[in-house]
């Protein structure tokens, strides 16, 4: 599988992981385990998945002994608001308007760039962590999450996030990031446009936002049919779902991100079908347990219109953690109790939610989500030596349901080595950790009585 | 709080933890968290908790630094087979009644006392890593099992299972386990009857059970009205529920651990809210999502009429992990969900299972359960300095929500320290591993066409 001429040494690699068994996915994108392999990676690609024995003596910059350990493509959180790590637990078992309303958006009135620099810090070591390479995030205040993902070595796609309560300058702050950051970080950077969600963006502004995305060829990220009381609001009040009303403001026409869509109804699915863009939609399912919403978001419908579902963990204000691992599990539990049905979503389809469907969510399909030739180089290596892995009768079933965030041991990103034996080389946790203890009081701090937006669907 | 005199310096201690943050309980039973404190312990008891400051003096055979560490009652898993640890993975997405006939039962004819033997230590292995202090079993090869307990220095309330197809021989089995083993290991092993289920053991066998256990003050441990079609079986077979099953039995005159309960209806809570007993129900929600069984078990319902829910994994065979700490979490998320209710079980009420009323559940209601002078020194500490687990703004949904059982650093059960800074000290992993390997391709073999019992409820 090495490219080079047989009568030329192949030239060093920037990377050689020897030893491990390696996520593969065949013609037909199913799962299988290349055991006792290697990966070869050069220029932040991967060059070769060959193997252990063929690159004996390939000359590299680094390698990596992995033997015990399971090399699979990087998590992609596909749905998260990074900066709200700092926010994390402070708004525990109430119902999400009390949630947005009392808590979340009078919270928000206060934030700072550096906050959200700091709570953006803290985000990207934790999912270091936790073996997520990428992340698509919907916040305020972005350019300071822009800087935190090309110091972290992160992979994510970015959008500044806007209401229409802000007027015109809320959608055009949204297309001056997205075009400004567009490809920075070395490409590790793509960008989308933003608007909220359609119950806090009017349908004039989402149309705006439809035409602009097609004029600059950018993505767009919103929430939209969070949960089924939005959806019973939406026809209610405009006699429309909101995933009609994306369609009505030609936003499906785009490449289209739509988190949770829980509230996703069966007159929805032939709109999704017929959608002209890539639409796809990202799961969080442990916030639609804790929130106590009725519905989790209908992944096998969705599956049957050819829509792929990646896997989120939302903002850790929501969910209390960034662990896409975790998502992974949930996602297959949420799905078989949903569906009534213990045959669906095995463990098999768990990953491959993980992996290609999840990049194409990010709009990244064709250059990761898989650990194959030409494929950016975003691995992560899994431990499976601890008592609670073993024995393996089944290597999907192992990752997905007994493995856990913290067996990841290197966490690599374009070929480059963020977290090497659970070490994090990219970002200070205690010194972040330490700023943000001195700002919390005044993050927090409710007094002023001012939010940034109402919630009321 | 230290009970010696003024006048004479303390006994030494065994041991001293400092410097972390306790949880405790108060007269009300309501969690609280007392800040850099420290627990002394001695004799394998916990003689206090008591201000850090306060014992930097004190004599102790062994010391912990535990700032940025959190120590709380070791996690008890209320209803388990630890030998299946070796069957993890073996059964994936499949309906119970597959799961059960089609390769558990047939797997399980082949067991030896040997690999249930090293299944429990792997199962063991798993558990002191993830903070578990203590953990009910109901298996069979029971006397493997108990060596294993003894060994690993953990606490356990065993039961060596058995159906009515194995005649009285079982039951006396079951009997004789349960006397000849209590009390032993120090103390830390109790026992139990364990008849398997109301649908795999007749009524004039429950019966008998329950004589016996009145005759000698033996605990009982069972699966009833595990998921909803049993009783809906039940009922149709024999007009009475499981529960009414056990009513009649006279098995709720006695200290009865039921497993799963998800199956509890309506009109089985004024049978609970009677029994004589001391009744618990243990809940494994994983499971019931994984079997996409349609409810989880109610426990909104039976705190009502005060019947104790202890923590519980089941088997590895069927949940992927022994992670209690899981079952914290999705026993939260599930129960939110399952009442529609996000301010249903917080945090705080999630801890209050995971102590007293798993203590409860075991029968050690007044010995474990809880970090107080006179109980037990089952005790772990967890390490919340780490990116998932900051900041804090509420201690108790950091433990529950954000933090993981890797986060566990420190086992310790009567006072004696199982794993040291994630260090296992008392069982040999690889070496367990190893041995079950070499014997999986015996164990896993269902050629014979032979099955323990057949599932039909």
């Amino acid at each position: 599988m090495t490219p080079t001429p047989d009568d030329r040494p192949p030239a060093p690699a920037d990377l050689v992981i020897t030893g491990c068994t390696v996520l593969v996915h065949d013609d037909h994108e199913r799962i299988g385990f290349a055991e006792d392999a290697a990966i070869v990676v050069r220029d932040g690609t991967v060059e070769s998945v060959t193997p252990a024995g063929d690159v004996q003596d390939r000359p590299a910059a680094e390698r990596i002994d992995a033997r015990g350990q399971v090399a699979l493509p990087g998590l992609i959180n596909c749905h998260t608001h990074s900066p709200m790590a700092a926010l994390r637990g402070i708004a525990e078992d109430l119902p999400v308007a009390e949630w947005f309303n009392d808590r979340i958006w009078p919270i928000e009135a206060n934030l700072t760039a550096r906050d959200v620099e700091l709570g953006a810090r803290l985000a990207c070591a934790e999912m270091i962590r936790g073996g997520v390479t990428c992340f698509a995030d919907h916040y305020f205040s972005m350019d300071a999450v822009a800087a935190v993902v090309a110091d972290s070595g992160l992979r994510a796609h970015l959008g500044q996030a806007y209401f229409s309560s802000q007027g015109t300058q809320g959608r055009e702050r949204s297309l001056e990031f997205a075009l400004r950051h567009r490809g920075a970080a070395g490409g590790r950077i793509t960008t989308a446009l933003a608007p909220h969600a359609p119950y806090t963006v009017h349908d004039a502004d989402l149309a705006a936002t439809a035409a602009l995305a097609r004029e600059h060829g950018l993505a767009v990220h919103i929430h939209a049919a969070e949960n089924r009381e939005q959806t019973d609001t939406s026809l209610a009040r405009h006699g429309r779902t909101p995933i009609e009303v994306l369609e009505a403001a030609g936003l499906l026409d785009t490449d289209l991100l739509i988190a949770h869509g829980t509230g996703i109804v069966e007159r929805d699915l032939p709109v999704l079908e017929r959608a002209a863009g890539n639409v796809a939609v990202a799961t969080a399912p442990r916030g639609y347990l804790k929130f106590a919403w009725p519905t989790t978001t209908p992944v096998r419908a969705l599956r049957a219109i050819g829509v792929p579902v990646g896997l989120a963990t939302d903002g850790a204000a929501s969910n209390n953690s960034l662990d896409v691992w975790e998502s992974m599990a949930l996602t297959s539990l949420a799905q078989k109790s949903a569906e009534g049905d213990p045959r669906w979503l095995t463990s098999r389809q768990a990953l491959h939610h993980a992996t290609l469907q999840s990049a194409r969510a990010v709009g990244l399909g064709e250059r990761i989500g898989s650990i194959a030739p030409g494929r950016r180089a975003d691995i992560v290596l899994v431990d499976l030596t601890g008592p609670h892995t073993q024995p393996v009768h089944d290597l999907a079933a192992t990752l997905v349901h007994s493995a856990r965030a913290a067996d990841v041991r290197t966490t690599v990103v374009d070929g480059r080595v963020l977290m090497r034996d659970r070490e994090l080389l990219t970002v200070d946790v205690p010194a972040t950790v330490r700023e943000l203890g001195r700002r919390l009081p005044a993050l927090v701090d409710r007094g002023h009585g001012a939010r940034i937006q109402e919630y009321d669907t």
